[in-house]
């Protein structure tokens, strides 16, 4: 169950085509504001509004030998779903999504834009995993997880080529990764392809408050869980507890783990709508939190990546208000 | 008063390590709405949040020996008044910019961010020009035009020399090119260079309705002015006529002009913050909405200059609720 640059340049080539090559962004307002060069790794750009495609598409396509009428099956917060529903249209399948029932109204809309099926459950008294192996099971369709699978990993971790590459190409060589962490499958695909490329690199987690499940995991060298009740605007991140697959990576190639407030992420939410010009929402910007409230701080060059857009107009209009 | 290639490729030089190296950015779901492959020049990404950064140091930088402890001086609806203020500070320069009392509220607190000193004056009863050369005489300020200037056409040039060489790696020659137009002094500089690298591109600008003049102009073979009193949220656009220097090369460089309405920039705006997650302004989205409306067709690849990003937060708000 584990991955390997092969496989990761395998969903490279399964991607390509459909996922959007997106930019490693640098702006002088937002490195004067650092103290430091940062580059941001922009998937708020990606096709369906966060970088959950790559691993759902790399999924999906890599299996597609496997999959009858009865589609594909996912849980979701949102991003996933999406990024399931659209991977489903783009292949010609049918796909149903498990999303709670206060999942963002912009992501529920986006499912059933590409035709995906939305079931809602109570994120506090119902567990999505069980409504979605039962309804897989009488449907025959195939379950793609959010992270915790080699595909998914792999997937993910295209973006870490692109990093890579394109750091290359400006002669950039980063001091430290911070990438934005629920179930950890981003990180583990980007850490493997960056700590190769640059062993002295440290990649760091960035969590919520609350929601700091890897950060104390890796300080505990075993798998912990969040407390339950926890309340926060990033969305996306809101994982339990890291994932088998990924914890298995994440705590041989990550330095740490950090976290942010939900008052730093909307600041940082605000900063990229109003100076950098971008839409990222809250879970999407914590890293760029991490850079701008100083709870990182290095030297630097530095890369954080920004890893969904998906954010509701109304929270949006309040944030920038 | 001509420009050249030597001089747009003389303020690359001058500009380089100041302008962001903008994206051109290409993104499935356009593509789709379009029906053609559409490449997006992302100057909203642009520090200050618009092109005319590139045309306000490249001309304030060329002249930086005339210019005395009067500093620098310039008129405009927002966005070369931040990129003159931006300009002068990171020159050690005092800047005044004459503004109208209705501009935008995230323009003038850019000004003000950078040190810059706002006069305020009323758009339907006053003359800019006579208010800024008055004052521009009394201070002995070197004044810093719009458009109208050959160091400002060839500041702006520098977009089209990057269109050009993004399109080239990736194999792309344009059919056409939309640049959202005012003075006209983005769309000459970058047509000056577009045209030069493929002769059989067509070059069109973009203008709201009512405020067409350079598509009147471009028909009639000489610069002709809108009527007074027209109205349109593209506040970026709504220069009188075309300039003398930038008319003299739009006339012989461009196909012809293009127009999009009030109701199509929102929808272009709407679009793009929720779909593409980009903040862009009702005048900078004005290309993209000849796309998405359907007024501008062609079999593609196409380029669309967004030109700029700075839209207060209540419009925003309102456009995406």
């Amino acid at each position: 169950m584990s991955v390997s640059l092969e496989d990761i340049r395998a969903a490279a080539d399964r991607i390509a085509g459909v996922a959007v090559r997106t930019p490693l962004f640098e702006h002088p307002a937002l490195n004067e504001r650092a103290g430091a060069r940062v580059l941001l790794k922009l998937e708020n750009l990606q096709l369906t509004g966060s970088f959950k495609i790559r691993g759902a598409y790399n999924h999906i396509r890599a299996r597609l030998d496997e999959i009858g009428p009865g589609g594909v099956l996912a849980w979701s917060s949102g991003n996933h779903a999406q990024a399931v529903a659209r991977s489903a249209r783009l292949l010609g399948l049918k796909a149903a999504i498990v999303m709670p029932a206060d999942a963002p109204k912009t992501k529920v809309a986006g499912v059933r834009a590409d035709g995906g099926e939305v079931i809602a459950y109570d994120r506090n008294t119902q567990s999505r995993e069980e409504i979605g192996a039962r309804i897989a099971a009488e449907r025959g369709a195939i379950i793609v997880p959010p992270y915790d699978h080699p595909l998914t990993v792999a997937g993910q971790g295209v973006a870490g080529l692109e990093i890579v590459e394109d750091c290359a190409s400006r002669d950039v060589r980063p001091e430290a990764v911070l990438v934005n962490c629920s179930g950890g499958g981003l990180i583990a695909g980007v850490s493997l392809v960056v700590k190769d490329a640059w062993p002295d690199a440290a990649v760091y987690s960035v969590e919520p408050e609350g929601f700091d499940d890897t950060a104390r995991s890796l300080e505990a060298g075993t798998r912990v869980a969040n407390a339950p009740g926890g309340v926060s605007i990033c969305d996306a991140l809101l994982a339990p507890t890291p994932g088998e697959v990924t914890f298995a990576i994440n705590r041989r190639m990550l330095a740490g783990g950090l976290t942010a407030s939900d008052d730093e992420a909307r600041a940082a939410v605000r900063f990229a709508a109003q100076t950098l010009k971008l839409v990222i929402e809250p879970g999407g910007a914590l890293a760029l939190a991490a850079v701008l409230s100083g709870r990182f701080k290095g030297a630097g060059p530095l890369v954080a990546v920004v890893s969904g857009g998906n954010i509701d107009p109304a929270m949006l209009s309040e944030i920038i208000a």
